[in-house]
């Protein structure tokens, strides 16, 4: 399975979890589907403005665009009851935040980034859609929750990266980059796995 | 009338929705410039920055900074008094939405994106500098409302796009967008115009 | 001292407001680094993305990533008690101002920007962390509060591109435009400086 098509079922879940929070603000259709398409393009788009690939793939392949309006209209005609909004917009985000950070990193490692800018690129590209979708809907941004979640974003990209360095390129490395990503960021919420707070006096 | 002044028409009346707000929320005279020149530049800036066509226009060209700076001063001096503001920013915000819509999808169909492309570059530049602007000010983004908004930029930018497909460039057809999208979007305001909503149950 | 330094400076103390932000905000470990980093890199990350800088200098150079890092760690580790952090976070975030207006101001001109358009552009990079550090701790942004805040921004960005625009680039120059900013700045907030309101009626 491409690079591109990973990216495309990251843009397909990101973009439902921007259409469950557009559902929970009783947003009406076109409110939904704008949200569905910032939260599922918005990583890919500073992903790619960053490392100077404009205009950005979603600009360039009309399948980018559709995927995020199919995945807001079938959140709109499906979308379960208002008590397991939150849960659903969790367990999608993890999926998208796995699946970006790897190919947010593959991408700046084929633009020729350094492996430690690569990690930090897929770490950006995985938590950059959810941030948006936070900010637009006035949602504490989902990185500052007290919540492990930039953390398994930059672990998923640091596998991918690692491997890359290593020059062994092999496709399982990325479902395992992804799955590890995914499992961490859902187990970190279901524990409330806390990492260190500051100090207060 | 060239695609450029239609460009610094739009950053004058956006540049005037900033200064309103910046009134309304009772800013000093700095602060009111602050939000004139983002919400007169960001969606300019958003476009070019997508597109690659760096630096953005605003930045090569000292009359897109002199534009919302004066737009920013005549707010300043004459503004009205606060119970009309709100309607003002609705009025001036339509306005730039129609134009930018415009010049968006114009722009982003000279540097080749595809149909469809253009149509959603014009409809970023259109929504980009109100939602910089709502996002600074602490209100909710004017794309999240339950209101019309992202639509009739769509339909703006829809109409050259397809002029453009058609390779028909007559520049009466971009009078005719901006004034469809000026049009739609002051009718949703007046007339209270809904989409659907999603079920809850 | 090279503009890269004076750069790395900025990228640290920015750090360190972004920092100190997330300890008020109990931010746990991680968070606090995610603020460090994005204050730090984001107004580097706009002037290089604005100019066509890219990748940004942040992700070719380890030590761009290396310095917001080790802000945010000593600034988890050292931080004063709570009483005493906002005062902080204006003293650094002063210094990051007067930093960035300049460099940002210096690498404009170097890319070929206009004079005006280079003053702009220091001003955006220096204001550009605080805004992205305040919108994502959900604080008003600080350009948009009463205080003078873009204002010696643009003054210490001006007095570079003035010296430049003169072909006169004796370092000193420098360093007078960023004690230029940071006095101003801490002045308008000590002695509580305000611009001229909107009359209201």
């Amino acid at each position: 399975m491409a690079l591109h098509v990973l990216d495309l079922i990251g843009i397909f879940v990101f973009g439902i979890t921007g259409a469950l929070v557009g559902v929970r603000k009783q947003l009406d259709v076109f409110g939904i589907q704008v949200l569905a398409l910032v939260t599922g393009l918005g990583g890919g788009f500073i992903r790619d403005v960053l490392i100077g690939a404009t205009p950005p793939a979603a600009l360039k392949d009309w399948r980018y665009l559709v995927v995020p309006i199919v995945a807001g209209l079938v959140t709109f005609f499906l979308h379960p009851g208002i008590e397991r909004l939150e849960r659903l917009v969790n367990i999608f985000d993890a999926a998208g935040l796995g699946l970006f950070c790897v190919t947010g990193a593959l991408k700046a490692m084929a633009y020729g980034l350094s492996p430690l800018s690569a990690a930090l690129l897929g770490t950006i590209s995985g938590i950059g859609g959810g941030v948006i979708r936070d900010l637009l809907s006035g949602r504490v941004p989902v990185v500052l929750r007290r919540e492990i979640y930039a953390t398994p974003a930059f672990l998923g990209a640091t596998i991918v990266v690692v491997a890359g360095a290593l020059e062994y390129d092999a496709i399982w490395v990325s479902y395992v980059a992804v799955l590890t990503c995914f499992t961490i960021r859902l187990l970190a919420i279901r524990r409330g796995w806390n990492a260190p707070l500051p100090r207060t006096h």
